[in-house]
């Protein structure tokens, strides 16, 4: 796992510490750090050497949002990419089965949290300082969020004159409530460490050389001993159904996984309770049952 | 904006003040104010001179509820509108798609928070007193609910038969969590406004004079320097998304919205930002581009 | 009433408690269990002279998870009922359309706590001590949760190589939030009273002798008096709406129950209030009128 903009380790009980890594540019986010996250996450990240990621910032600070410095490019997308005026009309008329849509319009950052939001292990983000834009909403998408106390959150947009862009209106109000999610997108202000943890968008906070040590102890109590599918599905489960339209659906698709998971690490995990011994679970995330259908053609 | 039971007053930054204006009867909601409010929220207020809302009473209270005086309209309907239970029962057995169903029984105060949610600018509740009823679920609604420390907020449809209204238990769980909100609803007490706060249900407490400056401040830092395309679709996005089945849809209409306030009022907020000036946003709130796609006849 | 391992009180105002009541077990459930306390929400808890419900343990317990001395029965499934994995696939292959499903892999928990959920009436769930696995989730489907202050409450699956269950993943989040619910099932550790307040699972703590009375007081105070048509409606307007896809859904479905309440109790509601009387509600929750459409083939 070799990276221009990243740096990764992973240790041996398979925890990952992905570090964004251009301290020089306070890691603002780039079309090539773009990419390379979305590798990480939709393939390296899904090696079964690693059991859980802790994503932090190299240097003062954590992401300082989009680099601006590419003029014209606050949307993150290649010029290649860019659709004009009249395809998006179009796209939006024909509604969201358009398979020109995938092809067409689509925020960068909103593909990076997409790819960490996939990945079916648990993420945590360790923010060490300020993070801005993207650097705060591409957080959202984690699981959850450690802040030291010199950090900075900033979900800016409106002062740019943009939205809330990664997917972040799906995850934000999950997360802190509907008030207070309305509240800080329409602020577009800069909040302390404090205000975030006081809001419930940060779970801790840390004294900055405590904050890494804390982030990725706490991955290590989720894995050590855990069954990677058992973990795999119940992160699936919880973003699933925490949107289903009722608890119906979580009943077939938990009874899905609950089946497969009692014909397979199940045994091990109950034997190993039963006879009071460390369980030695086999089953692979790599290698994860399917527990919901195929999505319809609309887009839910 | 003339109206027979409101009062509104626009200030220099857009800031609009509705005042619920039928003091002598504790401001109670009946028929005339549901199309006034209905009337401002739909229209008056959709005026690009409007940039938020700040929502209050006249004299000691909030809203008193609907105004019972009028015997045998709880439910608020012109007797024209009154269906008979047989035609209710038809149109459950054909289900929501019946046409025939939004002509026949709405509730009133559904109608008002449905204009209110509708307007794509911040609305803000300044609860001066006693919101009883339909004055307290018209405040969820709104974006953001400050309050007096002599506000008093009741869900008291239990007590009088009834079930809370106004698609209250649609925004009730979003703001304040499943477990609370079921017990105001089922307790169908009075609450304070410290007990309003304590359960997150009000952002903020104020002594009563300054709770009206308050509000219109926090309104104010909303939208002076900020594009009303962007805080309009973001609001959007926030309250559809909240909603949507998985962060792909969130994905699909956030994509679009960055890239039609990058192609407009995005370059002018960024470039104000690296001249370090103050933007000058050229986007009206009156004509949002459409980033979601029209409803499908099924009602989501 | 009469149960092998459950026993059932009801007072002189319809509040029944139910106990599981296997204290040599800590109250472990069982297939005999699940099959008792589906039998009593969905069958006796329906009568008329049951106007709320308050679940407790007996002995030092509330419930300590699954029996596990059935060897090869995690799953809670019957032998007969057990699918094979070839069969799960093709369930999975062919979506939730098929109605062989509902008659296959289904989770015993979930049975369980679908039958809560379906229940027009308050449950609170009383927590007096260990309650873990199913224990746990089990309480997710109840209303409120109460807790003494020895509770200990554990979603302990991760452990055990299996999933949380019992339409867990749909509960939790509503009631915690995303970031808790993830960490919590992540961690799967035994949380304090103390620890499940602070996230706020639990309503309320209790010293061990006071937290039976507290339960009963508390669902007392929400049937003495009111229409149990009201009360019922709303739970279903709740719960149903927290997921419903915006709030013009919630506005037909409340639109409905309103229009019924307002014909029936909602008239002798408000004429008691007038009067300053109590009120004499008739309804009954045992013939609630249908305020949703039948579910459509696809599964929301």
């Amino acid at each position: 796992m070799t990276y221009e903009t990243l740096m990764v380790e992973v240790d041996a009980d398979g925890i990952a510490t992905l570090t964004l890594d251009r301290p020089e540019a306070l890691n603002a986010f780039d079309v090539t750090m773009a990419r390379e996250l979305e590798r990480f996450f939709l393939t390296d990240a899904r090696s079964d050497d690693v059991r859980a990621v802790v994503v932090t910032g190299a240097g003062r600070a954590f992401c300082a949002g989009m680099d601006l410095s590419r003029e014209g490019n606050v949307f993150g997308l290649d010029e290649t990419q860019q659709p004009t005026p009249e395809s998006i009309r179009e796209h939006c008329a024909s509604g969201w089965d358009d398979p020109a849509y995938a092809d067409g319009v689509r925020d960068t950052g909103g593909r990076v949290t997409l790819a960490i939001h996939a990945l079916p292990k648990p993420v945590i983000a360790a923010i060490n300082g300020p993070a801005v834009g993207i650097g705060a909403t591409m957080t959202l998408a984690m699981d959850l969020r450690l802040a030291s106390t010199t950090a900075r959150i900033g979900f800016v947009f409106g002062r740019l004159g943009i939205v809330p862009e990664a997917c972040s209106t799906w995850f934000l109000p999950r997360i802190v409530g509907m008030q207070q999610a309305l509240e800080w997108i329409y602020s577009a202000d800069i909040l302390t460490a404090q205000q975030a943890y006081d809001g419930r968008l940060v779970r801790s906070l840390h004294e900055p050389d405590d904050l890494l040590p804390a982030a990725q102890e706490l991955a290590r109590s989720f894995v050590v001993g855990r069954s990677p599918v058992a973990l795999g599905l119940a992160k699936q489960l919880l973003y699933r159904n925490s949107a289903a339209a009722d608890p119906l659906e979580a009943h077939l698709s938990d009874s899905l996984a609950m089946f497969h998971t009692s014909i397979a690490d199940g045994k091990e995990g109950v034997a190993a309770f039963l006879e009071k011994r460390a369980p030695a679970f086999t089953g692979r995330a790599s290698d994860l049952p399917r527990i919901f259908p195929a999505r319809s053609s609309r887009s839910e």
